[in-house]
């Protein structure tokens, strides 16, 4: 049958001029919606299991319908079936072939349905699925810095704050922060995937249906909690689609600071690791470089999710109820936002689990800029009783001592320290290496190798339950 | 003490040339973040505590430390507190007025504790109590739905599709799709208080500290569920601000669509509503005219929302940990779009408590346009048995027969309407109004009045438990 | 020769183990910048003709890449070119093939020039006739503006404020309104395109070159004005591109207010327009129905824009110079952007040249709302001298009286008007009427038909000389 | 008079509750709109005069306008002016006080201008002036530039893709690509400047007016080029707001790009400036640390660019015209973005002109990485006719020998060097230098220092001309 004769048909011979081109171009949505071809699908047989079961159609046209669903999905997998622009859309296409399949039983899958019903239940589920993919994916992620975390529990890196050397942490201790976010991030998803988790799939055109339908029955067989409780809502909602997204713009934030970080430290100025051949590139002239093309493209895609979140929000602005055309615009945005996550996830799981990490450089790091400075004064209070503001005055002394020195604090002699202030001990000594200082940071949550490796017992046990 | 004696106290006497103006203007954090000095003193008051019990400080320290700060809290509250740019930050300006107060004593409040930790915790109780209004706020906007939907379970309006009359739904039930839309927005919030409600207190400048600190104290003191799990994530985490601003602007978005549909509504056009005089601005020279001003700021307010998203989600991307100065923008996106969602949602409960609905129009309006075709189809199918699209062609024909004589559906004669399909029999006269579909379409959550109050009650029994 | 064999001998036999799957995903961009295999081709061609005509390379090597890179385009064109997303990028696709057809020549043709190079002007080359495309759409939606302006210079309608009927205007005035906002963007775009048209070629990688090369020469056989006066600059800029996606996003924000005007004249409400068959869909069951479709979709891309806009400006954040991998993600942002603003123009040129004008309707809106109250306020100013306030107090009681009977302010006697204000004469029915009061407003701009056609002929003109 | 009464007067006795608290607090502009006082009596005394000369108003009544409005300007400017939220904006406060001081000669002001007349002219005013301020502002950071880049046109510093070490440049050159970039933003300005330096004074209501005003005698007082065309457009148009902020986003993206290299040029890694007392903060216990707070707080203001153009731009989405209340939320976001973004101009102008240049950080940094890698392969291309990839591949193996030796390629021996080629000779050690290198790239833009003080001197000449 040609697309012109199909086309005819579905707009009951009253559109004598026909859809121009260009109206072809914008309206058609089949080059993206195709890939919802499953899920329409599986609502289409689920609402057909109900029909019959309900009584609204025949046994017979049950058995009809989803043999013929069957052979599309075959059709549609094995790349045989034919998508045409002229029937606009996945549920139009996989209709139009329904029909000429299995006849007029085909007819009978659109009782107590409309489009806008499928376009709703098609979408969620879509984005159920790639919830539970992205949730997947941080968890693989969370497994990689674990592995580090544990690795590297007692590695001595600087912290930075304002990219200024602070105080030494550990590497392990950094890795875990990342956990934390990504941790979140795995819990946002969760809390979205639970509130999308409610089927539309009965809302009709947008006021309900008269047909005795069972919307209990069709939630359950598509796996959600609940039929939602408002039909005009079921049409309109894009809600899901935007916390996903919101909640993926964020993810995409949190692994831009980790790729910042990795760009910066494979300068050969931090020199703090070296990425693998697998995730950068390299150059012929200098062997010895490697561009970490993989960790800028992922700090790159943080744009891509804010674009799809911002472009979703614009167009949803102001749009009065029900179902209005722009919100056929909704699926670029997710498509291209979650796959763009999805790539970066994967990407920088391979990124963690394949660097070295260049200890010496780390370790060098951390023993420079005076990042004990603050051990000193902690026990210049702790031990000898002083103010903090004295305390800081004598440690801003003893720096200044060193760095015209050219020494690190360690270095200094007990007399030295002494002129500063007379009653410090040779007990001092013990609290000034980077080693001590992380060592003593053993409040919870903080750097010390013990705390870092209870961190990690404790996301270990955490993930085994979600 | 003059302010710039004070501020060469601040930097220890080292920055011989003294800040810019410039540099005032653009670092000093003051002419905002003062907004959150009963946080600040919270978290003071929670600190000093812990640091008393734990004997890191003396009883007696601590008890002048809490009577400095509640003269502080009352000097703020009475407006003679003299805050200073010279001073930076709420942080700063308190601490110098703290130590004008108690002396040395001061000084030991900062033991164990740094500026981060400050910034952290005081932002985060005020985000803490910003989300838990909007969630009062949003119970306060549901509850006038709720009212709206009880009273008018059974006024017709059209429901509409791409702004073109679809089938008649009530005004009730249309009511009740906003419920569920701000009921996700309410559920949102909540996980996102959730998700917050954990204590950064005690991470230090980054890395934790050798004190013998009690986090769990502080947290429990402070309201927190429980202190974080990474000291470097405590003071670079700003998701809680993001996930906020997020549920904000999926909220906003709602608030749009809504105010639209009240601009259309008030219009002359579909006169569907008559606005109160205490949200909409009048003229003088045409004094029957209400311009909807109150709804068009909430419409435009949605701008407002992704803004603050959209800037933070900027400002955030790329910054490597732990504490970059960026982030101190965090608070003016946050203090502007929470301020104006809750005036946003305080005028929605106003307008929507306030309208008067006329139901002469919408009901006038659910009876053009032919808005009960489905029904007719849907008698066809389910009552004659015949197939969708032969159905739709009937009705089709019935439609344009309708139109061409100017008449409603109901108003054609048995006989027409058996020139186009020779079953159809008087039966069908029943399903031919707007009342008789509306309340045809009684599926779970579809627009039959019963159906509406049965959300209604569901709603209302919700709300009991959140 | 297999991609597997190729790869090896780009990398110079480094990366052992191989790009991984993942990093080939994220990294390669021959799915997308194969788009620009005309710009390359034609800046290779431009090169090499440089090289030749300077004497870096041999006038035999150069005509032996004029015959490859036909080669090559031809077999593009063809559709025969077997694209390698091992070889990364249109360029290294290119350059692979140019040295299977003429050998070891290809090589020279990549004498002073680096890959970041031909990134930089291949894709400048590309978003320079885009930009000329866009202002060949806009001088054709323009056309249909004038068009519609002059049919309709004294079709009456209402001008709205707060979607409140204001004031009457003529459609032809209200349409020549769109003419100047898209004659701004026009004028943006021709900004755009004269601040882009700089030639990048010759910047190297980004440090210039020691080959004697001439860069005003391919700067000219490319079109441009002139070269780049920076190289580092050169292959860090993206300005270009983010200008023309802000001139875009304005462009793209006219047309969805255009949009929503006409999805609100299309509803039963306003029904001051009906849309042709060619951008409305329709509905089988409602033959009378036109939904929007063309309109609402174009209102929706305003989405689409901010997003790109936005998207770019995110990835461009704080990259150091020179060239950062993140920039790779320019050019779906620009592709996307471009293609649905031009596909968006388009068709609003199409809804515009065939909305029919229900000039009853809009004559019955503009009559309707006491739109003309303003005249009389005005008259009672200017014919009898009445303070500004006072005049519209009288006004204001008139329209009452109006409303209170339920006429028009033309139908009340001159002795019911005589009683708000004794000087009232006859002469005032000569204003009250909605022709008269367009008639009057015959200011510089005003809604006066005359001045509508004055507006009208100055675009004309104008646009001959662009 | 009290704000009650005013009130009461300014709706005609009309709105018998008064508007809510609530409304005022959405509705009322005043709190950000006086900032327009000057503008908007700039704008009246232009009309008033207009009035007067074409005779609509009295010449006495002109003269006591403008006695008015001088008393109401020396008011606000002397902090006496008694703003009122009750009478909204700062045209109604402005009016109400001069009927206090004149009588009913200030009603006669408002003849043929409506308070959306004001609206637009006050705010294109205010726009106009900030964008003139912002030209200066780039202009002297420009200034600071030229004076870096001559002081430092052959100091060699790395320059950097992928932030790793790529081929040596000058800091001047690095600094001239800053010129180009700001440069163009002070082009885009300038082009903003001009397409909204038109009237929209006139457009009355938004249909223009019956009374004989001269449009062009106020365009030419209040400085603008000529009229707006289009009454309807003028009330509706917020272009000029949105190509301001677009502008201004490019060029805060640019700002963040050169923070971003001052924060990782201050860190201990790079160690390449060091900034003065006057942009950064230090720590009182490390003295030698100094926090570029400046640079970070600049680097996070492209969020409040990016936020502003999106707020605008969701505002403006999807509105019909003419004006509606939506668009009184277009000052706050060019409020906000032009003071941060001249706020950011100010503190990078400091900050370049204050900052250190540590020299032989840079150099050696730029003889590291062997960065001069390209030099070795283009001069085996130029010199002994090898083909690119040959001399790739040989380079490869000196830089790969050269690091297995831990020494610079120009400590290579030629007899090693010809190991790998045998033809190379003793001129190779000419090239071989990072300071040969960056003299021999002296294309037209190239970091030659000849060319880069070339550079210099085009751009001191060409601000003479702008």
């Amino acid at each position: 049958m040609s697309d012109s004769k199909l086309n005819n048909k579905m707009w009951g011979g009253r559109f004598v001029t026909g859809p121009a081109e260009i109206m072809e171009e914008i309206n058609a949505s089949i080059d993206f919606d195709k890939k919802l071809y499953s899920q329409d699908i599986d609502g289409s047989l689920s609402h057909a299991a109900m029909l019959a079961q309900t009584g609204i159609i025949l046994q017979s046209d049950y058995e009809k319908i989803v043999h013929g669903l069957q052979i599309i999905r075959q059709e549609i997998e094995d790349g045989t079936f034919a998508f045409s622009r002229r029937l606009e859309d996945i549920h139009m296409n996989i209709e139009a072939r329904l029909g000429e399949l299995i006849g007029p039983a085909a007819g009978r899958l659109h009782t107590a349905r409309s489009r806008n019903d499928q376009v709703a239940v098609d979408f969620r589920l879509w984005a159920r699925e790639a919830t539970q993919r992205i949730m997947q994916a941080l968890k693989g992620l969370i497994d990689q810095f674990l592995i580090r975390a544990e690795q590297h529990a007692d590695t001595l890196m600087p912290g930075f704050t304002h990219l200024q050397t602070a105080q030494p942490v550990t590497f392990g201790h950094h890795m875990m922060a990342y956990v934390e976010m990504f941790g979140r991030d795995l819990s946002r998803m969760r809390d979205a995937l639970e509130r999308m988790n409610e089927s539309p799939l009965g809302a009709a055109a947008l006021a309900g249906t008269s047909f005795p339908i069972d919307r209990f029955m069709t939630a359950e067989t598509l796996g959600f909690r609940e039929p939602m409780r408002n039909s005009i809502d079921s049409v309109s909602d894009r809600d899901f689609a935007l916390e996903v997204l919101s909640a993926g713009a964020i993810c995409a934030m949190h692994l831009s600071r980790l790729a910042e970080e990795i760009v910066l430290w494979s300068s050969v100025q931090f020199h703090f690791i070296r990425l693998s051949d697998s995730f950068s590139t390299g150059s012929s002239i200098m062997p010895q470089k490697r561009n970490p093309d993989a960790a800028e493209l992922i700090r790159a895609k943080a744009g891509r999710l804010n674009a799809a979140l911002i472009g979703l929000l614009t167009v949803m602005k102001g749009l009065p109820l029900a179902y209005s055309k722009d919100m056929q615009e909704d699926k670029e945005y997710v498509f291209d936002g979650i796959a763009n996550l999805e790539l970066s996830l994967a990407a920088m799981t391979g990124i963690i689990g394949d660097l070295e990490v260049n200890q010496d450089a780390m370790k060098k790091a951390a023993d420079s800029g005076y990042a004990i400075a603050t051990d000193l004064a902690d026990w210049l209070v702790r031990e000898l009783g002083l103010a903090f503001r004295e305390a800081h005055h004598i440690t801003g002394k003893a720096v200044a001592l060193a760095e015209q020195k050219q020494c690190s604090l360690h270095d200094l002699s007990l007399v030295e320290l002494q002129t500063l202030c007379p009653d410090i001990n040779a007990a001092i000594f013990d609290v000034l290496t980077v080693e001590k200082s992380v060592e003593s940071r053993n409040s919870f949550g903080g750097t010390a190798p013990l705390e870092v490796l209870r961190q990690v017992a404790y996301w270990k046990n955490y993930l085994t339950t979600v």
